[in-house]
């Protein structure tokens, strides 16, 4: 039996808060370089972040205590890039580049803070709000997922005996490691973790990218979590997201600049980066309307991120257009990153090897699959479909209408008119699991 | 009673080694300036460290397995600097300024390994030597005793039970932090660390730098353990050490040229460093000798660090020569470092307070303080005073004369030489306690 030790016991018990986040490098990397662009590009423009919660049956604000919340909130926005952290973003190269980040951007960063938040409970559900400068609210999207699904994982945990504790972690650790048993037998995986948001904990995240580094070795590139990639010399992996098609089409006059916005975006990120970060993100607004009217320079891209159509039809459709536009697909890149697990990876693999290179990002699936490990038999640490979406730049509502209509989120009116716009075409109604 | 972690237990257990040094930057910073500055200056050099045991009624290799201190050493040379650690050193500012290390340095260090070592038993005590190029036999100093401090500690603390070594810890923590009450009182203390070397054990070094940080707020200005600078975003601090006169001497052809090798290293010291770097370490072949024959220029340097003398007497020789040389020694620095305690910082302050600008270095009596504190009253953690000196270069003798007899080393004809060189004004004998 091991010695207690007073003095750490009574500074655990004294402590006012356990941070979910203690470092603003605790977010997704292609963060960092959306923010990089929107500062130089839009930084006058005003975005609203909101909390989504798909999984609308969860009351979350009968599980999450609001004051906690808050705390969380609160402790979040004393958080500032550190030194260390600020040299090594300055002085680490990413994606085989030196300087991703400009010296200007570094010293901006330095002042950086999360903005204010707007915070009510209404109906059993959070309404939590981001407003303010895009350059700003952004920031918010990654750290107020984690914080809610950590608190909601926290209280899954209350009440449960110590046994039941070990053997709940326990049963998770081995549940990881028959997927990584299984992903060793695809020889030329190239997989990278992408579960910050809908992490269980940081700490359980952190045991996870340890988990991968060790099983699969080369077949591991990295992590989408900045400070556990700093922590760990991994490298920081992403590229962009759908808020930048979303906020362009808001801000857009007419429908014909709505029209544009996706391939505005393509625009503005390859006058910022190249090589591996020229991957595209498709759906925002429909990958088969989105493909339909892309310009041909696009096929020069190194590839793809196709994110909310079932993964082997949105290949296809990739592989399709690739070759219609006269590239051999086996150069070029596919990523996949909605929702996979390892039997969806595993055939996507087995689909598409030797035909194109691929690249999967794990997100929830890796971090928060806690799916039968409850030893009360409970479903309290399962997954659940928050998102953080921007929802208006400048006043204007912001839409997504993703491939699959269960994922679009926007005013109902503004919907219908997108959908107008950009047609209905090749978009399948799936259910949304995480 | 917390539960066993099963397999945290079983990981503890099966560790082949509990390493002291995990990192090439847990040394002093001064190593990696001069280290600069020999690898310009002086890379054909072959220089041979010593470990040299003052404390010689004690039988170190009668306390230490000699198979432990190898399997000790032989990690050490398995570390490398990692990634992230190279660009901090390239990325942070040291004493100011940017840019300290240059890139072709920080390139040469991502090669850096320690080089081999010679290590026999004689008579109870070890005979550890490292001979090779200056440029890579000088990392050693730092790790190697570190190395031998803490198995020296660890073999101390073996068999001992729990809640004694409990009680040994939270006495410890206790006597520290009374030194820290007391240095409270001094409101215009500059102080850094300066432990590395005699540590009881890393671990314990980290907490003393963080209680440290904690409790002396602003008067604490950082750490000469580069590791613990970085983790901490403290200053890391340090400038140069005897080794330079050393070897400068032990190269010269003639005794005028022995004679002049204290001044030459300064030469050789401006002209890679300035500002508050300008530090002249003068008791090598002793302070009233050195003091006798420098340069007019030296009074433009910022300060000197006293060694070996009284601080006190030291100090007022130094303020002496600065008046001689119409300096007002209220824009001048001393540094204090030699064998430093709260008793000795205490006296030294008032003495020169409102005189001359003040700052303290504190080493072992920081980082190895356990006297009185072994509930079973015995001797085994109180520090010995054990030092890894060079003592050739280029095949030659390197002596080393000090304020203090008692800490001259080298060979004795060598020493008799440098005697008749240098003169004996000013030596004064005292006893070593660390």
């Amino acid at each position: 039996m091991p010695v207690t030790d007073i003095a750490t016991r009574v500074y655990n018990h004294g402590w006012r808060l356990d941070p979910v986040v203690r470092s603003l490098l605790d977010t997704d990397f292609y963060k960092l370089l959306m923010l990089q662009m929107i500062r130089h590009l839009h930084p006058d423009v005003q975005a609203t972040f909101s909390l989504i919660n798909r999984s609308k049956s969860l009351r979350l604000a009968d599980v999450i205590d609001e004051t906690e919340l808050r705390e969380q909130l609160d402790h979040a926005r004393t958080v500032r890039f550190s030194k260390k952290e600020l040299i090594w973003l300055a002085g680490n190269s990413f994606y085989g580049k030196q300087r991703m980040f400009a010296p200007d951007f570094i010293e901006w960063l330095a002042d950086f803070q999360l903005p204010d938040y707007e915070l009510r409970t209404i109906d059993g559900q959070f309404e939590l709000q981001f407003e303010g400068p895009w350059t700003h609210t952004t920031m918010w999207e990654i750290p107020a997922l984690a914080i809610v699904n950590e608190l909601r994982s926290r209280a899954g945990l209350k009440g449960k005996g110590r046994f039941e504790l070990d053997v709940l972690y326990a049963r998770a650790k081995a549940k990881l490691w028959e997927k990584v048993e299984r992903l060793r037998q695809l020889p030329d995986l190239v997989i990278s973790d992408f579960g910050t948001r809908r992490r269980h904990s940081f700490l359980w995240q952190r045991w996870c990218v340890e988990a991968l580094k060790e099983g699969l070795g080369t077949r591991f590139i990295g992590s989408s979590n900045v400070l556990l990639a700093m922590d760990n010399d991994l490298e920081a992996i992403g590229t962009n997201a759908h808020e930048l098609p979303m906020v362009l089409a808001a801000l857009a006059e007419d429908d014909a600049g709505v029209a544009a916005a996706p391939y505005l975006v393509l625009g503005e990120w390859r006058a910022h980066y190249d090589g591996n970060l020229l991957i595209a993100l498709p759906d925002a607004f429909g990958t088969t309307a989105f493909l339909r009217d892309a310009p041909d320079w696009l096929a020069d891209w190194t590839g793809f991120r196709p994110d909310s159509m079932p993964p082997i039809e949105g290949g296809e459709q990739i592989i399709a257009w690739w070759e219609a536009h006269g590239r051999d697909p086996r150069t070029k890149l596919l990523i996949f990153s909605d929702g996979m697990d390892v039997d969806s990876i595993e055939a996507a693999y087995r689909h598409f090897h030797g035909r194109v290179r691929m690249s999967f990002g794990w997100g929830t699936n890796l971090t928060n699959d806690f799916r039968g490990c409850d030893p009360d038999g409970g479903h309290e640490l399962e997954p659940i479909s928050l998102v953080a979406k921007v929802t208006s730049a400048n006043g204007r509502h912001a839409v997504k209408l993703s491939d699959n209509p269960s994922k679009a989120t926007g005013d109902p009116a503004e919907i219908e008119r997108y959908l107008r716009i950009f047609g209905q075409d090749g978009r399948v109604q799936q259910v949304v699991a995480v």
